[in-house]
Protein backbone atom coordinates (compact mmCIF):
# COMPACT_ATOMS: atom_id res chain seq x y z
CA UNK A 1 0.00 0.00 0.00
CA UNK A 2 0.88 4.11 -0.66
CA UNK A 3 2.32 5.59 2.44
CA UNK A 4 0.13 8.56 3.72
CA UNK A 5 0.87 10.52 6.74
CA UNK A 6 -1.66 12.69 8.36
CA UNK A 7 0.26 15.47 10.43
CA UNK A 8 -2.06 17.78 12.57
CA UNK A 9 -0.40 20.93 13.87
CA UNK A 10 -1.35 23.41 16.71
CA UNK A 11 -1.32 26.91 17.76
CA UNK A 12 1.85 27.24 18.96
CA UNK A 13 3.25 26.76 15.20
CA UNK A 14 0.46 28.12 13.56
CA UNK A 15 1.14 31.66 15.24
CA UNK A 16 4.70 31.49 15.95
CA UNK A 17 6.22 32.61 11.80
CA UNK A 18 9.28 31.01 12.20
CA UNK A 19 8.26 27.91 13.71
CA UNK A 20 5.36 27.53 10.82
CA UNK A 21 8.08 28.25 7.58
CA UNK A 22 10.25 25.57 9.73
CA UNK A 23 6.90 22.96 9.97
CA UNK A 24 6.01 23.64 6.24
CA UNK A 25 9.34 23.26 4.68
CA UNK A 26 9.93 19.89 6.77
CA UNK A 27 6.20 18.59 6.29
CA UNK A 28 6.59 19.47 1.88
CA UNK A 29 10.08 17.39 2.39
CA UNK A 30 7.42 14.39 3.84
CA UNK A 31 7.52 11.86 1.08
CA UNK A 32 4.60 9.89 -0.56
CA UNK A 33 0.94 11.01 0.19
CA UNK A 34 0.05 13.85 2.92
CA UNK A 35 -2.25 15.63 4.45
CA UNK A 36 -1.88 18.99 7.31
CA UNK A 37 -5.02 19.25 9.80
CA UNK A 38 -4.35 22.78 12.06
CA UNK A 39 -6.48 24.85 14.26
CA UNK A 40 -5.62 27.92 15.20
CA UNK A 41 -7.48 28.49 18.43
CA UNK A 42 -4.97 31.54 19.96
CA UNK A 43 -5.48 33.35 17.14
CA UNK A 44 -9.53 32.92 16.76
CA UNK A 45 -9.19 34.20 20.75
CA UNK A 46 -6.94 37.13 19.52
CA UNK A 47 -9.94 38.13 16.81
CA UNK A 48 -12.88 37.61 19.21
CA UNK A 49 -11.04 40.09 21.53
CA UNK A 50 -10.61 42.49 18.55
CA UNK A 51 -14.03 42.22 17.50
CA UNK A 52 -15.80 42.25 21.11
CA UNK A 53 -17.37 38.59 20.59
CA UNK A 54 -17.34 36.90 24.35
CA UNK A 55 -15.08 33.72 24.49
CA UNK A 56 -16.60 30.92 26.76
CA UNK A 57 -14.79 27.95 26.85
CA UNK A 58 -15.85 24.75 29.23
CA UNK A 59 -13.70 22.10 29.90
CA UNK A 60 -11.06 23.31 27.19
CA UNK A 61 -13.09 23.54 24.48
CA UNK A 62 -14.96 26.59 22.83
CA UNK A 63 -18.34 27.26 23.19
CA UNK A 64 -19.16 28.10 19.32
CA UNK A 65 -22.20 30.75 18.93
CA UNK A 66 -23.16 32.31 15.93
CA UNK A 67 -20.93 34.96 16.01
CA UNK A 68 -18.33 32.66 17.27
CA UNK A 69 -18.44 30.51 13.78
CA UNK A 70 -18.15 32.96 11.89
CA UNK A 71 -15.25 33.70 13.55
CA UNK A 72 -13.81 30.90 13.20
CA UNK A 73 -14.68 30.18 9.96
CA UNK A 74 -12.40 33.56 8.82
CA UNK A 75 -9.46 32.56 10.95
CA UNK A 76 -9.25 28.51 10.87
CA UNK A 77 -10.97 28.72 7.03
CA UNK A 78 -10.09 31.98 5.60
CA UNK A 79 -6.37 33.62 7.23
CA UNK A 80 -4.94 29.93 8.72
CA UNK A 81 -6.01 27.72 6.04
CA UNK A 82 -4.68 30.26 2.94
CA UNK A 83 -1.54 30.84 4.74
CA UNK A 84 -0.65 27.80 4.99
CA UNK A 85 -1.58 26.33 1.37
CA UNK A 86 0.30 29.68 -0.24
CA UNK A 87 3.47 28.88 1.54
CA UNK A 88 3.30 24.93 0.25
CA UNK A 89 3.20 26.10 -3.12
CA UNK A 90 6.35 27.78 -2.41
CA UNK A 91 7.99 25.16 -1.55
CA UNK A 92 6.55 23.18 -4.33
CA UNK A 93 3.71 21.57 -2.73
CA UNK A 94 0.37 21.42 -4.52
CA UNK A 95 -1.47 22.10 -1.50
CA UNK A 96 -5.51 22.67 -1.61
CA UNK A 97 -7.40 24.12 0.99
CA UNK A 98 -10.44 21.69 2.99
CA UNK A 99 -13.32 22.12 5.73
CA UNK A 100 -15.24 19.53 5.84
CA UNK A 101 -18.28 20.82 3.18
CA UNK A 102 -15.43 20.88 0.71
CA UNK A 103 -15.99 18.52 -1.37
CA UNK A 104 -18.47 16.89 1.22
CA UNK A 105 -15.33 15.75 2.87
CA UNK A 106 -16.40 15.14 6.50
CA UNK A 107 -19.85 15.29 7.59
CA UNK A 108 -20.81 15.80 11.59
CA UNK A 109 -23.97 15.84 13.66
CA UNK A 110 -24.04 18.83 15.84
CA UNK A 111 -23.75 18.10 19.64
CA UNK A 112 -26.69 17.77 21.58
CA UNK A 113 -26.82 20.53 23.74
CA UNK A 114 -27.76 17.86 26.61
CA UNK A 115 -26.05 18.08 29.06
CA UNK A 116 -23.73 21.35 28.12
CA UNK A 117 -24.64 23.16 25.09
CA UNK A 118 -21.33 24.52 22.48
CA UNK A 119 -23.25 25.59 20.60
CA UNK A 120 -22.77 25.08 16.35
CA UNK A 121 -20.10 22.10 17.13
CA UNK A 122 -20.48 18.78 15.79
CA UNK A 123 -19.15 15.40 15.77
CA UNK A 124 -17.40 13.63 12.96
CA UNK A 125 -20.28 10.98 11.54
CA UNK A 126 -18.79 10.50 7.80
CA UNK A 127 -15.28 10.71 5.62
CA UNK A 128 -15.97 10.70 2.21
CA UNK A 129 -12.34 9.47 0.99
CA UNK A 130 -12.84 9.29 -2.78
CA UNK A 131 -12.30 12.72 -4.25
CA UNK A 132 -9.13 12.73 -1.60
CA UNK A 133 -7.91 9.92 -3.49
CA UNK A 134 -8.10 11.11 -7.21
CA UNK A 135 -6.33 14.17 -5.61
CA UNK A 136 -3.85 12.31 -3.79
CA UNK A 137 -2.69 10.60 -7.39
CA UNK A 138 -3.17 14.62 -9.19
CA UNK A 139 -0.10 15.28 -6.27
CA UNK A 140 -2.73 17.67 -4.29
CA UNK A 141 -2.07 17.77 -0.38
CA UNK A 142 -5.10 18.64 1.38
CA UNK A 143 -4.60 20.97 4.28
CA UNK A 144 -7.50 20.61 6.44
CA UNK A 145 -8.74 23.20 9.07
CA UNK A 146 -11.03 21.87 12.16
CA UNK A 147 -14.27 23.20 10.62
CA UNK A 148 -16.88 20.48 9.10
CA UNK A 149 -20.51 20.81 8.06
CA UNK A 150 -24.10 19.12 8.85
CA UNK A 151 -24.70 18.60 4.72
CA UNK A 152 -27.66 20.70 5.17
CA UNK A 153 -25.95 23.94 5.06
CA UNK A 154 -24.38 24.16 9.19
CA UNK A 155 -20.71 24.48 8.96
CA UNK A 156 -19.80 22.87 12.42
CA UNK A 157 -16.88 23.81 14.54
CA UNK A 158 -14.64 20.23 15.31
CA UNK A 159 -11.37 19.42 17.11
CA UNK A 160 -9.10 19.31 14.77
CA UNK A 161 -7.04 16.05 17.16
CA UNK A 162 -10.81 14.05 16.18
CA UNK A 163 -10.34 15.45 12.59
CA UNK A 164 -7.53 14.32 12.26
CA UNK A 165 -8.11 11.12 13.15
CA UNK A 166 -11.03 10.28 11.55
CA UNK A 167 -8.87 11.53 8.26
CA UNK A 168 -6.50 8.44 9.23
CA UNK A 169 -8.84 6.56 10.01
CA UNK A 170 -10.98 6.57 7.26
CA UNK A 171 -7.80 6.12 4.59
CA UNK A 172 -6.39 3.67 6.37
CA UNK A 173 -8.49 0.97 4.38
CA UNK A 174 -6.35 2.69 1.24
CA UNK A 175 -2.98 3.67 2.47
CA UNK A 176 -0.26 2.70 4.98
CA UNK A 177 -0.86 6.03 7.48
CA UNK A 178 1.08 7.50 9.55
CA UNK A 179 -0.95 9.85 11.82
CA UNK A 180 1.67 12.28 13.73
CA UNK A 181 -0.02 14.93 16.55
CA UNK A 182 2.32 17.75 16.57
CA UNK A 183 1.64 19.84 19.69
CA UNK A 184 3.87 22.14 22.20
CA UNK A 185 6.26 19.35 23.79
CA UNK A 186 8.64 16.97 22.65
CA UNK A 187 6.09 14.14 23.38
CA UNK A 188 3.95 12.82 25.83
CA UNK A 189 6.10 13.02 29.19
CA UNK A 190 6.44 10.65 32.14
CA UNK A 191 7.05 13.79 34.97
CA UNK A 192 4.88 16.79 33.03
CA UNK A 193 7.60 18.71 34.61
CA UNK A 194 10.52 17.58 33.05
CA UNK A 195 10.40 17.88 29.44
CA UNK A 196 13.56 15.21 29.18
CA UNK A 197 11.19 12.72 30.19
CA UNK A 198 9.67 12.15 27.07
CA UNK A 199 8.38 8.02 26.60
CA UNK A 200 9.56 6.75 23.52
CA UNK A 201 6.69 4.14 23.67
CA UNK A 202 3.37 3.92 25.18
CA UNK A 203 1.35 0.91 24.79
CA UNK A 204 -2.05 0.34 25.97
CA UNK A 205 -0.78 -1.32 29.19
CA UNK A 206 1.35 1.70 30.10
CA UNK A 207 -1.26 3.81 29.22
CA UNK A 208 -3.81 2.54 31.99
CA UNK A 209 -0.33 2.53 34.19
CA UNK A 210 0.44 6.24 33.81
CA UNK A 211 -3.86 6.49 34.09
CA UNK A 212 -3.55 5.05 37.46
CA UNK A 213 -0.67 6.80 38.88
CA UNK A 214 -2.02 9.98 37.66
CA UNK A 215 0.99 11.07 35.98
CA UNK A 216 -0.95 11.69 32.31
CA UNK A 217 -2.87 14.98 32.75
CA UNK A 218 -6.22 15.96 31.30
CA UNK A 219 -5.46 17.79 28.00
CA UNK A 220 -3.92 14.68 26.91
CA UNK A 221 -6.68 12.11 27.77
CA UNK A 222 -8.03 12.93 24.82
CA UNK A 223 -5.22 12.70 22.44
CA UNK A 224 -4.30 9.55 23.27
CA UNK A 225 -7.83 8.26 23.45
CA UNK A 226 -7.38 9.53 19.88
CA UNK A 227 -4.62 7.82 19.38
CA UNK A 228 -5.82 4.25 20.49
CA UNK A 229 -8.66 4.36 18.67
CA UNK A 230 -6.73 5.71 15.51
CA UNK A 231 -4.78 2.51 16.03
CA UNK A 232 -7.75 0.03 16.51
CA UNK A 233 -9.19 1.20 13.28
CA UNK A 234 -6.38 0.41 11.29
CA UNK A 235 -4.11 3.39 11.41
CA UNK A 236 -0.01 1.54 11.19
CA UNK A 237 1.84 4.20 12.98
CA UNK A 238 0.92 7.00 15.66
CA UNK A 239 3.06 9.86 16.50
CA UNK A 240 2.87 12.39 19.76
CA UNK A 241 5.63 15.05 19.67
CA UNK A 242 6.70 18.71 18.30
CA UNK A 243 6.77 20.06 14.97
CA UNK A 244 10.27 18.71 14.77
CA UNK A 245 9.15 15.12 15.22
CA UNK A 246 7.82 14.51 11.22
CA UNK A 247 11.76 14.32 10.75
CA UNK A 248 11.25 11.43 12.80
CA UNK A 249 14.62 12.37 14.59
CA UNK A 250 14.00 14.22 17.41
CA UNK A 251 12.55 12.85 20.90
CA UNK A 252 9.01 11.80 20.63
CA UNK A 253 6.24 9.17 21.88
CA UNK A 254 5.44 6.19 19.33
CA UNK A 255 2.08 4.98 20.54
CA UNK A 256 1.40 1.34 19.95
CA UNK A 257 -1.49 -0.98 20.74
CA UNK B 1 -17.40 20.21 -26.59
CA UNK B 2 -19.03 19.84 -22.86
CA UNK B 3 -20.69 22.84 -21.55
CA UNK B 4 -19.32 25.27 -18.72
CA UNK B 5 -20.97 27.94 -17.02
CA UNK B 6 -18.73 30.20 -15.21
CA UNK B 7 -21.10 32.45 -12.93
CA UNK B 8 -19.57 35.71 -11.26
CA UNK B 9 -21.71 37.13 -8.20
CA UNK B 10 -21.66 40.29 -7.01
CA UNK B 11 -21.84 42.19 -3.38
CA UNK B 12 -25.50 42.90 -3.60
CA UNK B 13 -26.55 38.91 -3.99
CA UNK B 14 -23.41 37.77 -1.29
CA UNK B 15 -24.40 40.24 1.54
CA UNK B 16 -28.63 39.75 1.35
CA UNK B 17 -29.36 35.87 2.82
CA UNK B 18 -32.44 35.24 0.64
CA UNK B 19 -31.08 36.15 -2.09
CA UNK B 20 -28.16 34.27 -2.13
CA UNK B 21 -29.99 30.96 -1.14
CA UNK B 22 -32.37 32.14 -4.35
CA UNK B 23 -29.29 32.63 -6.96
CA UNK B 24 -27.60 29.21 -5.30
CA UNK B 25 -30.70 27.38 -5.56
CA UNK B 26 -30.71 28.43 -9.56
CA UNK B 27 -27.10 27.90 -9.62
CA UNK B 28 -26.98 24.46 -8.45
CA UNK B 29 -30.22 23.31 -10.66
CA UNK B 30 -27.48 24.30 -14.23
CA UNK B 31 -26.65 21.63 -15.87
CA UNK B 32 -23.12 20.84 -16.93
CA UNK B 33 -20.41 22.00 -15.56
CA UNK B 34 -20.39 24.90 -13.52
CA UNK B 35 -17.95 27.86 -11.05
CA UNK B 36 -18.74 30.58 -9.16
CA UNK B 37 -16.73 33.46 -8.50
CA UNK B 38 -17.35 35.69 -5.79
CA UNK B 39 -16.39 39.12 -4.34
CA UNK B 40 -17.61 40.54 -1.11
CA UNK B 41 -16.17 43.81 -0.78
CA UNK B 42 -18.96 45.50 1.04
CA UNK B 43 -18.48 42.94 3.75
CA UNK B 44 -14.94 43.08 3.64
CA UNK B 45 -15.62 47.03 4.34
CA UNK B 46 -18.04 46.83 7.27
CA UNK B 47 -15.42 43.62 9.18
CA UNK B 48 -12.40 46.18 8.43
CA UNK B 49 -14.66 49.38 10.02
CA UNK B 50 -15.29 46.64 13.01
CA UNK B 51 -11.44 46.04 13.16
CA UNK B 52 -10.09 49.48 12.92
CA UNK B 53 -8.68 48.89 9.32
CA UNK B 54 -8.86 52.24 7.65
CA UNK B 55 -10.30 51.57 3.86
CA UNK B 56 -8.70 52.98 1.58
CA UNK B 57 -10.53 52.95 -2.37
CA UNK B 58 -9.09 54.40 -5.63
CA UNK B 59 -10.51 54.54 -8.29
CA UNK B 60 -12.98 52.10 -7.13
CA UNK B 61 -10.31 49.44 -6.02
CA UNK B 62 -8.98 48.75 -3.01
CA UNK B 63 -5.52 49.51 -1.40
CA UNK B 64 -4.73 46.28 0.11
CA UNK B 65 -2.39 46.75 2.66
CA UNK B 66 -0.62 43.49 4.79
CA UNK B 67 -3.62 44.30 7.55
CA UNK B 68 -6.45 44.37 4.56
CA UNK B 69 -5.46 41.64 3.11
CA UNK B 70 -5.54 39.35 5.92
CA UNK B 71 -9.04 40.72 6.28
CA UNK B 72 -10.13 40.05 2.65
CA UNK B 73 -8.67 36.09 3.39
CA UNK B 74 -10.75 36.24 6.13
CA UNK B 75 -13.95 37.53 4.72
CA UNK B 76 -13.79 36.53 1.08
CA UNK B 77 -11.83 32.92 1.55
CA UNK B 78 -13.11 32.31 4.63
CA UNK B 79 -16.73 33.38 5.65
CA UNK B 80 -18.17 34.19 2.42
CA UNK B 81 -16.76 31.14 0.44
CA UNK B 82 -17.46 28.69 2.64
CA UNK B 83 -20.78 29.51 3.64
CA UNK B 84 -21.43 29.41 -0.69
CA UNK B 85 -19.54 26.14 0.16
CA UNK B 86 -21.79 24.62 2.50
CA UNK B 87 -24.92 26.26 1.34
CA UNK B 88 -24.74 24.32 -2.06
CA UNK B 89 -24.07 20.93 -0.56
CA UNK B 90 -27.23 21.46 0.92
CA UNK B 91 -28.55 21.64 -2.48
CA UNK B 92 -26.62 18.70 -3.60
CA UNK B 93 -24.14 20.36 -5.44
CA UNK B 94 -20.24 19.44 -4.58
CA UNK B 95 -18.83 22.25 -4.23
CA UNK B 96 -15.28 22.59 -3.04
CA UNK B 97 -13.56 26.40 -1.91
CA UNK B 98 -10.73 27.94 -4.23
CA UNK B 99 -8.39 30.96 -3.61
CA UNK B 100 -5.62 31.15 -6.76
CA UNK B 101 -2.90 29.64 -3.99
CA UNK B 102 -5.34 26.54 -3.90
CA UNK B 103 -4.10 23.84 -6.15
CA UNK B 104 -1.79 26.59 -7.61
CA UNK B 105 -4.62 27.36 -10.15
CA UNK B 106 -4.23 30.88 -10.59
CA UNK B 107 -1.21 32.81 -10.39
CA UNK B 108 -0.75 36.61 -10.32
CA UNK B 109 1.88 39.29 -10.66
CA UNK B 110 2.01 41.73 -7.98
CA UNK B 111 1.07 45.19 -9.55
CA UNK B 112 3.39 47.45 -9.95
CA UNK B 113 3.82 50.31 -7.33
CA UNK B 114 3.59 52.98 -9.98
CA UNK B 115 1.54 54.89 -10.89
CA UNK B 116 -0.60 53.70 -7.51
CA UNK B 117 0.55 51.71 -5.19
CA UNK B 118 -2.14 49.51 -4.19
CA UNK B 119 0.07 47.12 -2.02
CA UNK B 120 -0.91 43.40 -2.20
CA UNK B 121 -2.92 43.39 -5.42
CA UNK B 122 -2.10 40.96 -8.53
CA UNK B 123 -3.02 40.83 -11.96
CA UNK B 124 -3.53 37.31 -13.33
CA UNK B 125 -0.74 36.01 -15.12
CA UNK B 126 -1.43 32.01 -15.51
CA UNK B 127 -4.73 29.58 -15.04
CA UNK B 128 -3.88 25.75 -14.37
CA UNK B 129 -6.94 24.01 -15.45
CA UNK B 130 -5.23 20.31 -15.48
CA UNK B 131 -6.86 20.22 -11.34
CA UNK B 132 -9.83 21.71 -12.89
CA UNK B 133 -10.73 19.64 -15.24
CA UNK B 134 -9.69 16.15 -13.33
CA UNK B 135 -12.24 17.99 -10.78
CA UNK B 136 -14.99 18.37 -13.56
CA UNK B 137 -14.97 14.85 -14.19
CA UNK B 138 -15.59 14.28 -10.36
CA UNK B 139 -18.79 16.21 -10.66
CA UNK B 140 -16.85 19.41 -8.41
CA UNK B 141 -17.81 22.69 -8.52
CA UNK B 142 -15.23 24.97 -7.29
CA UNK B 143 -16.48 28.33 -5.80
CA UNK B 144 -13.62 31.04 -6.54
CA UNK B 145 -12.78 34.06 -4.43
CA UNK B 146 -10.99 37.03 -5.64
CA UNK B 147 -7.74 36.50 -4.39
CA UNK B 148 -5.11 34.65 -5.91
CA UNK B 149 -1.29 33.96 -5.30
CA UNK B 150 2.22 34.75 -6.43
CA UNK B 151 3.35 31.02 -6.35
CA UNK B 152 6.18 32.34 -3.75
CA UNK B 153 4.11 32.67 -0.73
CA UNK B 154 2.54 35.67 -1.22
CA UNK B 155 -1.15 35.96 -1.43
CA UNK B 156 -2.76 38.73 -3.34
CA UNK B 157 -6.25 40.40 -3.66
CA UNK B 158 -7.32 40.39 -7.63
CA UNK B 159 -10.66 41.51 -9.40
CA UNK B 160 -13.38 39.72 -9.08
CA UNK B 161 -14.73 39.93 -12.57
CA UNK B 162 -10.96 39.45 -14.45
CA UNK B 163 -10.48 36.21 -12.25
CA UNK B 164 -14.17 34.90 -13.69
CA UNK B 165 -12.98 36.37 -17.24
CA UNK B 166 -9.38 34.24 -17.01
CA UNK B 167 -10.85 31.36 -15.64
CA UNK B 168 -13.75 31.30 -18.12
CA UNK B 169 -10.72 31.96 -21.31
CA UNK B 170 -8.25 29.57 -20.00
CA UNK B 171 -11.20 26.76 -20.08
CA UNK B 172 -12.17 27.72 -23.46
CA UNK B 173 -10.40 25.32 -25.26
CA UNK B 174 -11.94 22.34 -23.83
CA UNK B 175 -15.66 23.59 -22.90
CA UNK B 176 -17.99 25.37 -24.75
CA UNK B 177 -17.94 27.98 -21.61
CA UNK B 178 -21.09 30.53 -21.16
CA UNK B 179 -19.52 33.48 -19.12
CA UNK B 180 -22.00 35.36 -16.61
CA UNK B 181 -21.78 38.31 -14.63
CA UNK B 182 -24.02 38.94 -12.08
CA UNK B 183 -24.34 42.54 -10.94
CA UNK B 184 -27.02 44.63 -8.90
CA UNK B 185 -29.13 46.00 -12.69
CA UNK B 186 -30.84 43.60 -15.16
CA UNK B 187 -28.02 44.07 -17.43
CA UNK B 188 -26.24 47.34 -19.14
CA UNK B 189 -28.95 49.81 -19.18
CA UNK B 190 -28.68 52.30 -22.55
CA UNK B 191 -30.27 54.79 -19.77
CA UNK B 192 -28.54 53.91 -16.38
CA UNK B 193 -31.38 56.05 -14.98
CA UNK B 194 -33.94 53.48 -15.92
CA UNK B 195 -33.73 49.92 -15.21
CA UNK B 196 -36.37 49.01 -17.76
CA UNK B 197 -33.95 50.33 -20.73
CA UNK B 198 -32.33 46.81 -20.50
CA UNK B 199 -30.13 46.52 -23.69
CA UNK B 200 -30.68 43.05 -25.13
CA UNK B 201 -27.42 42.82 -27.22
CA UNK B 202 -24.07 44.85 -27.42
CA UNK B 203 -21.80 44.12 -30.15
CA UNK B 204 -18.33 45.92 -30.32
CA UNK B 205 -19.60 48.51 -32.75
CA UNK B 206 -22.75 49.36 -30.30
CA UNK B 207 -20.43 49.54 -27.57
CA UNK B 208 -18.14 52.01 -29.46
CA UNK B 209 -21.40 54.50 -29.95
CA UNK B 210 -22.17 53.80 -26.23
CA UNK B 211 -18.90 54.89 -25.12
CA UNK B 212 -19.00 58.06 -27.72
CA UNK B 213 -22.52 58.69 -26.51
CA UNK B 214 -20.86 59.04 -22.58
CA UNK B 215 -24.00 56.12 -21.93
CA UNK B 216 -21.51 53.65 -20.53
CA UNK B 217 -20.91 54.87 -17.22
CA UNK B 218 -17.29 54.12 -15.32
CA UNK B 219 -17.74 50.65 -13.44
CA UNK B 220 -19.54 49.05 -16.65
CA UNK B 221 -16.47 50.10 -18.83
CA UNK B 222 -13.61 47.25 -17.21
CA UNK B 223 -16.84 44.94 -16.79
CA UNK B 224 -17.59 45.10 -20.70
CA UNK B 225 -13.53 45.09 -21.53
CA UNK B 226 -13.31 41.93 -19.76
CA UNK B 227 -16.70 40.58 -21.91
CA UNK B 228 -14.79 41.36 -25.17
CA UNK B 229 -11.63 40.05 -24.44
CA UNK B 230 -13.39 36.42 -23.41
CA UNK B 231 -15.07 36.23 -26.79
CA UNK B 232 -11.93 37.48 -28.46
CA UNK B 233 -10.46 34.51 -26.68
CA UNK B 234 -12.48 31.68 -27.21
CA UNK B 235 -15.75 31.96 -24.79
CA UNK B 236 -18.58 31.30 -26.43
CA UNK B 237 -21.08 33.16 -24.62
CA UNK B 238 -21.24 36.80 -22.11
CA UNK B 239 -23.39 37.86 -20.74
CA UNK B 240 -24.05 40.56 -17.73
CA UNK B 241 -27.42 40.80 -15.79
CA UNK B 242 -28.58 40.20 -12.29
CA UNK B 243 -28.56 37.25 -10.11
CA UNK B 244 -31.97 36.13 -11.87
CA UNK B 245 -30.32 35.59 -14.84
CA UNK B 246 -28.67 32.60 -14.93
CA UNK B 247 -31.90 30.97 -15.44
CA UNK B 248 -31.72 33.24 -18.99
CA UNK B 249 -35.64 33.67 -18.68
CA UNK B 250 -35.21 37.34 -17.10
CA UNK B 251 -33.76 40.82 -18.96
CA UNK B 252 -30.55 40.35 -19.64
CA UNK B 253 -27.70 41.39 -21.67
CA UNK B 254 -25.92 39.32 -24.04
CA UNK B 255 -22.19 40.49 -25.63
CA UNK B 256 -21.08 39.45 -29.06
CA UNK B 257 -18.34 40.46 -30.80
Amino acid sequence: MDKLSVVKIGGNVIENRRALAAFLNDFAALEGSKIIVHGGGKEATLMAQQLGIPVQMIDGRRVTDAATLDLITMVYGGKINKTIVAQLQALGCNALGFTGADGNSITALKRSPQPVDFGFVGDVSKVETALLKVLFQQGITPVFCAITHDGAGQLLNTNADTVAASLAKALATDFEVQLMYCFEKKGVLENVEDNASVLPKINAELYEKLKQENKIHSGMLPKLHNCFDALQQGVKHVFIGDAEMIRLQAPYTQIEL
